[in-house]
């Protein structure tokens, strides 16, 4: 039987760690809403990752420190993953269930285990897989919210359009879904808002399909900071992980046809 | 932001109400198994409606008191009714929240909030909305019966064909559903209905889809009222909301070709 | 009204029996995942049925005791059984429900009754339901397993491959499921057996999918007894109904092309 904690030797490029089950299944949750494959940057401080979706309208840039896992051990190194096998893999494991995963470098696999149950996957070529670049933006508006606030103005939007438009003000924030006479909007003053900082009023219109995808694994209370600006992409910032991991979304607005 | 609770000008056209989403979502059920587009009848005492499936065999006839409201203000007017926006939009509620209602009369549009979320939808034209006339029937049996005992007869029956009949007499009540061989019997004795007032024994047939339509959303303990003929329509009552809410429902029977 | 516990001659064929509706239910789970109709035998002493499913590839092999029963009179006979007919009626049934079954003879109709509902169901002829003969297998290991690590190693394979391989030996027990590159491995070492009698090591290829459906209804804590040879086919054992119910499956082995 293998047996994941072997010794192995310093200096060798690996990965020898222990997560709980569901803090790997919130990261391959928030990274599956933009790409099915990714390359994960492994370093002996943690994981981390960068992706834009194939259209190129949304990126995610994900930190997840060592300290979110059981026990963690690896040397600087990228490791090409397929999101999907690692979610099915993760169905096997119960709540509270520690997941096994180390790299196996001669055979190029990843090795994960939970219980009685091993299973590897090959790695994917990383040699086409750059990390993309995070544009610099500095947006007027920062404000943060509720994460329930979010999820419900986003469902409701999804009764009326394909888009929404999100207005911010220092009065507060608004997402507005019209289509002919209907129209659905989520009203939240200054005082309903966790934080805002704001000097103008800005408007932008987003997709709502990549909005709700985005915001799928985010928990009623968490608090998400959004920064926008006026026809401008929104950038959406959250943590899991107990605070060990950090979200950064970035959506492309959509713009109004005149 | 929208504030409902605005004082209106007496005299004019209008609703401003507020009222449990759940009372709202059993009235939305309850009529939706007949029509899509309903014209709500409105007046100082409350909601009423009455309306004819598109194939004329089923109808309902509906009431709402002014006292299932948590508040209530109306006048006398008529107002064109989409169902499923409602029913969309009360997924937004969860239980026990309190859902506003007013009608915008210069914008000839409902207005529905709950917590930060306001829904606008578009009035129906109400002109080729007519009320239906509700025969007067004068039936020989009248029985009562507990929603769980016609919801199961009725499950079962779906197992066997696509009518049942349904016997009555002196003796009790009978949902009978037979196909081939194959058959599946309701069968409830004096003593087990609440209630039963009949002189002779009758029959009729009846098309099992409308008539599982018609019990979605009766409770297991409510008591359903129903009065029956040889070959005539049914004629099923029950109440909702706390009994501010009472419903009719009318179906008209299968003849047996021979 | 039908009333089912009538006196009947003695003598006569028939069954008058009432059970549990879970144990019924369990019942027609085992024997569906092999075939849709069945010839039930039946003794003074319980049910017992044997089955081999259309591609001759899985057998079943059932006893239920009287013991079962909450009350059980039967004389000798056979009763060709429709088996979706049964699981659709004990839908009707809530869990700790007794169900009644009576063979009405000069209808051959078998009679199900719970609570207020009867449904009476032709019985299938019988005369072309010959018993399958068990073969006698004299299979070199024999080894216990608990019913959740059977589940969770086949769940797995499910991830990877439409076949599995099982490999037993004096060292333990293993499920592996490969495809390329990928390969998911359930290992179980003599310690984690319940039992585990070998002298040498076998191997054998299985379908998965004949596997999966026959471990459906197994509990989680249920010991499970394998008979495992080299390219042989398997014996599963488990028990039901507090163990007044016995099952065998034998499943023939997928020969490897080379």
């Amino acid at each position: 039987m293998l047996r994941l904690n072997t010794v192995f030797p310093k200096g060798t490029t690996m990965l020898n760690a222990e997560i709980k089950s569901e803090i790997l299944k919130d990261l391959v949750e928030i990274v599956e809403t933009i790409v099915d494959e990714v390359k994960l940057n492994l370093s002996e401080e943690g994981i981390s990752l960068k992706a834009v979706d194939p259209a190129h309208v949304a990126m995610v840039d994900l930190e997840l420190n060592k300290d979110a896992f059981e026990s963690y051990e690896a040397n600087e190194t990228e490791l090409g993953i397929n999101l999907s096998k690692i979610d099915q893999f993760l169905k096997l494991a119960g709540s509270g269930d520690i997941v096994s995963l180390e790299h196996i470098e001669d055979e190029n696999r990843l090795v994960m285990e939970v219980d009685n149950i091993t299973q590897k996957m090959p790695l994917l070529d990383t040699a086409g897989m750059t990390d993309p670049n995070v544009p610099q933006l500095d947006l007027p508006i920062n404000l943060t919210l509720k994460g329930k606030h979010l999820l419900k103005g986003i469902k409701a939007s999804q009764n009326i359009s394909d888009h929404i438009s999100i207005t911010a003000s220092p009065d507060g924030f608004e997402i507005i879904s019209e289509e002919d006479e209907d129209m659905v909007r989520l009203a939240l003053s200054e005082d309903e808002l966790e934080e805002l900082e704001a000097k103008e009023k800005v408007k932008s219109l987003f997709a709502l399909d990549y909005f709700s995808n985005m915001i799928k694994c985010v928990g009623s209370d968490t608090p998400i900071n959004m920064e926008l600006g006026a026809d401008y992409p929104v950038k959406m910032r959250f943590e899991f992980a107990d605070g060990y991991g950090k979200v950064m979304y970035l959506l492309a607005p959509r713009i109004e046809s005149t």
